[in-house]
């Protein structure tokens, strides 16, 4: 019926009278939402992310500056923001929020390679609805991702603590559901290989990228460094750094004095904790940036790019810790 | 038409007949956004936030935490947040938002006491739109306002910096715009009142909240500590006072040993400078909760409350500045 309220698509005379006599008897008006309804456009970027109770998701470096960057380029081209938690238990449905026509693209931050996460990002696919990913990669998939060289960027830390002299190099990875948590393994393989220092298992460590799983692992990584098994750490973070960072100097032990440490992001935290903590930068801006400007502005796209994987660059940044 | 195709309202039997069948002949099939707008219902409550080109706006504790606070809100009812980018000049429609249906409540942040806002803000009571400021009051007006208590941090802030033996308190406050400046600036005068120092408008400095604007303060404060006319600053949040201690460091000032410093919000950054900064703790992730419960969570209400206005109590604390 919006159709003929608002004089689009074909309509025979007579129909269109009889619904507009219809609507006058009904008190219908048309309205902005109505109208938007009818050319399916809701005005709306979604971006999906994470839930975790207590854990205050804005204040966290990595997703308020994708988040930054993502309403940079919103604002730029007219569009609003419909942020969407996502349910932690069950099935997902991401292609409702197309259907319902609550948004007309679609981020989705903080996913994971778990099969909820895959069953709903298929169905994306599928219903032909235009979304982008980043940070996270699924290889098998051709879906449009944005993310970061984050091989590179551990490749880079490590190489700089092999340079420094250590040869016991420990590594806090992330939650192997997370592609750079995957590539963040290889590339600091990848170093140690480089330097014929033999890969060992009891060196890599599991946090969830929280600065409490930092902290919490200070207590293990004391005694290797005590016990003169570990002389760097490499952490897949900044928070996780900076956890580590605190609880080992509850032990007595100083970041770039009695062990190297590099973490990843480069946080303000990074910047402004002592000693000043060696990182990764990542330009997750603008990685929000672009994978906005893909979904909204036309301009934007590279006709001649047949690739919809982009990898950014990220660069070793030397401080006092290592 | 949504009327008979939902089954809501009262209709004649003979009109519910011809919609429906006019209906069939437009191919017309309800879906879940026209049964929405039936029910006057999006599912979606917005936050309209400032927009500032090249500012990080989720990266500052102030929003991020805010935002934190109506997203666990928001999730626990069963709403997703619609961000809206404010217009920086011209007119503001926050109410067309609500007559589009885009959202069903509006949590307005960042809120300034300039003609285009208040017109915006009166529109939106007068059309009966529920929404809620968050630090931002307008004392002449009764519109729904979640508020910390900045009168009392600000004397508890400069009364401790007295006790200190402090006589010579530069004031570092934000634009006027904010009533949150007006308080702090309140608070200054009656703690130096209470300790029979005479206000002296020479003293107090403009910001506008960013490191930047501490940073570029640093000069003219410098002066005043050689000359002996500041042996203190409190700053209006914690941002400013950060840019302070870099800028005066580069002129071999050192917080807490060449003066005394305060500033305000304990944000994350204010906890990992070295030194670590005095501050004052303000419930910005509970303001956030409890304006979105007010118009979100009908079980929230406290029914022989008659008053719009919360003012949530803020806390001094003391670490190595002052």
């Amino acid at each position: 019926m919006s159709r003929v309220l608002n004089n689009v698509g074909p309509m025979k005379e007579e129909t269109r009278k009889r619904v507009l006599q219809a609507a006058a008897q009904l008190g219908y008006v048309p309205n902005a939402l109505a109208q938007q309804f009818a050319r399916r456009k809701s005005g709306n970027i979604g971006v999906v992310l994470p839930f975790v109770p207590k854990v205050h998701l804005f204040s966290t470096y990595y997703f308020s500056e994708i988040l930054s960057g993502i309403g940079e380029t919103a604002k730029r081209c007219g569009y609003d923001l419909l942020l969407i938690f996502r349910e932690p238990d069950g099935a997902r449905d991401y292609a409702k929020l197309f259907r319902t026509q609550k948004i007309d693209a679609c981020i989705v931050l903080g996913s994971q390679n778990v099969p909820e996460e895959r069953a709903a990002l298929a169905e994306l696919k599928e219903g032909g609805f235009p979304f982008c990913l980043v940070n996270q990669r699924y290889d098998e998939e051709q879906y449009e991702t944005v993310d970061a060289d984050h091989f590179d960027g551990s490749k880079e830390a490590v190489r700089h603590l092999v340079e420094q002299g250590k040869r016991k190099v420990a590594f806090v990875n992330g939650p192997a559901q997370y592609s750079n948590s995957a590539d963040r393994l290889l590339g600091y393989k990848a170093a140690l290989s480089e330097a014929s220092i033999p890969y060992e298992e009891q060196l890599v460590y599991v946090g969830n990228y929280s600065r409490k799983s930092g902290y919490e692992l200070a207590g293990r990584m004391a005694e290797g460094i005590h016990a003169g098994c570990i002389d760097a750490v490499f952490a897949g973070n900044d928070r996780m750094a900076i956890g580590l960072i605190q609880g080992l100097r509850e032990l007595e032990l100083e970041a770039g004095q009695h062990y190297a440490l590099v973490g990843y992001d480069d946080s303000d935290g990074s910047r402004i904790i002592s000693p000043r903590l060696s990182t990764v930068a990542v330009p997750f801006y603008e990685m929000g940036r672009i994978a906005a400007a893909r979904l909204l502005d036309s301009s934007s796209r590279n006709p001649s790019s047949d690739t919809n994987l982009d990898i950014l660059p990220v660069s070793f940044i030397n401080r006092e810790t290592s």
